[in-house]
């Protein structure tokens, strides 16, 4: 049996996600319903009830993958349906990958904090895997000559996650292309999730890495930007054809294809993008300038590890509490508030804040949070 | 990188599926829309636009685990929703259960042929894997003599895979019995893949192996019987609550949570699957019997390998072509029909049939067949 230990976030937020009455821990932007966009967008998403239900295009659909390649081309770097392989979410994305490229005397490097997911499958599937920690004086973005000194000679992938998962810190385009001129000369994929943009709310927007790299890949879905988790849709971007044949290969025996349903709907949401994110831009700006107000008037009992340029998370200390998980526990049964504790990602002492939650749901968690940190380090 | 070949007949199908003109090669009972769905059943599919996209029921929800424990219960073994976890199709229910269960240093008996997966995932995740050929002097069904002298001390899982793909022969409910007896008293988990279940077109239908055994498991999906392969739903059922949890945290890894639309459907779909089965059933028999009357007088040219008792595939020999890959690409590419070619399941001088497809196809198919044929061995 492969050693694989519990995801620890997802145990976290299924323990308490539907006893908790207000869900600050969301990472998610607020999620819509068919009604919601059809208001949001003008345009209201038909069914196609004379369609067959059968495996359909095995890739995903040549509409839907034209799509996404368009939203990842610039005027430099032209992507094409060629470039994209549709996946189930982002997690089966970077799942994906790993199980195409690495095992057993391969070698990984991950930044830390990041989803656990990114270094735990490496782990699983038999390699070695090296966490980079990602460092307030490098303002939580990779540090570049730490980096470089990790590389072995079997290195076979670095892990990048941009906006960064719990932290909101954004690679700018110009660490991209360092790190993929340093990884392309010694020919190592590098795996950039991209699954929180392009939510870029405090700083500009970089340009994807799949923009950058010819060797690299990215992944991304429409769970975060699009608010739409519960459509079972993510891709796989690369330059890399043989990365992309591989992943198709391996692909065969885990997945065969996507839901013909959630393909046609995510068509119609990924059509109407400029719309949806102008919504969740808004929210996550709003919510972000409660959360600095939070903090401002907190008499230092609260503080950003990072003050977050894009995604719709940020981690915030919890100043005077160590075990941020019992903490995290207390909230949820005794305050009915659910916020992720940072052991999750390895960093206690800190909760995950959910910045795409509705504004209602995060100013009562936020409320709760101060009354329970109040009574909390009073005991 | 972990060693996994290409899946034959996932590239097979793949290459040929959109430029043939008639597909006698499909292994599903020929799918159906959603206005089919309403003819059949009576009634129409509701979409709930007012559903938030949310992850959802992260194992799928209450009311299809329910009905689906439901569907593997019987008056002396009630399964709940406890035994049941949902996937993206039986591909990924497969592929769960080789991920909690195997890794080097374990051992797993599979039988053969069956679908390549079933093989090939557990030698990817580094796990020894021996092969329990099946032969005609055993009816096709597993040798119970042959399989008790395969198990190591090291055996960790036993495949099965009934109504076996591609020979239609079915596992009787005795038989069963007294796998899962050496299995237990030996501490084996037996995955018995049933993805062709409940289609028993041609014998008495026997018991699920989760209504059998307390350690197994089973796998299920909405491709084969309920024609439904674009809504990708699968589901594992077991009593072993053990393996469910492992499986479900993997699964946190690779999956999240399953289409929200997709789940739906498909509780619409099993609730009336009684229509649809026997709709699939009929199907199967009418073209079973077309098959029959072809190999009657197709003067030994073609044979059955089985005649099948339950599924929606069977194999046929060519009797005189060795090389059916290549006679199959022929058969594609200059007379635009497709079968899979033998060599896809390790059985050479093969052809696969699907029964379930459209009796159209399927006569046009065996038209075109017997004429490639006559021209075939000729040159």
């Amino acid at each position: 049996m492969p050693f694989q230990e519990d995801f620890a976030v997802e145990r976290f937020m299924d323990e308490y996600e539907e006893t908790v009455e207000f869900n600050a821990a969301e990472s998610c932007c607020h999620s819509l319903s068919l009604n919601q966009l059809f208001e949001l967008t003008g345009e209201k998403f038909e069914f196609d009830y004379s369609k067959r239900f059968t495996y359909g295009s095995i890739q995903g659909t040549p509409a839907l993958r034209s799509l996404i390649a368009q939203m990842y081309s610039n005027s430099d770097v032209k992507l094409t349906k060629e470039n994209v392989l549709i996946t189930n979410g982002a997690i089966a994305a970077n799942f994906l990958v790993h199980y195409a490229l690495v095992g057993p005397g391969d070698h990984v490097i991950c930044l830390a904090p990041t989803y656990q997911q990114l270094s735990s499958v490496p782990r699983m599937f038999g390699a070695e895997v090296d966490l980079l920690h990602l460092k307030a004086t490098d303002a939580f973005l990779p540090n570049l000559n730490e980096l470089v000194a990790m590389i072995k000679h079997n290195t076979k992938l670095i892990v990048l996650n941009s906006p960064n998962n719990p932290l909101g810190s954004v690679v700018p385009t110009q660490l991209l292309r360092q790190i993929a001129a340093v990884a392309e000369e010694k020919g190592i994929v590098v795996l950039c999730d991209e699954v929180y943009s392009p939510l870029f709310h405090s700083c500009q927007q970089p340009k994807s890495f799949a923009q950058i790299s010819t060797l690299g890949a990215v992944t991304g879905s429409m769970s975060k930007a699009y608010s739409a988790a519960g459509i079972r849709i993510g891709w796989i971007v690369s330059q890399n054809a043989q990365l992309l044949k591989q992943a198709a290969s391996r692909r065969d025996y885990n997945t065969i294809s996507v839901s013909m349903v959630d393909d046609a709907i995510t068509r119609y949401i990924l059509s109407h993008r400029d719309a949806i994110l102008k919504r969740n831009l808004a929210l996550c700006n709003e919510n972000l300038s409660i959360m600095r107000t939070f903090i401002a008037n907190s008499n230092r009992k609260f503080s950003f590890v990072h003050e977050p340029q894009g995604g719709s998370v940020c981690l915030i200390y919890i100043n005077g509490v160590q075990d941020t998980d019992s903490f995290a526990r207390t909230l949820a049964e005794k305050y009915k508030v659910l916020f992720s504790p940072g052991e999750c990602f390895g960093v206690p002492g800190t909760l995950r804040v959910g910045l795409g939650n509705s504004t209602h749901e995060l100013t009562e968690g936020l409320r709760l949070l101060r009354a329970a940190y109040d009574e909390y380090i009073d005991i």
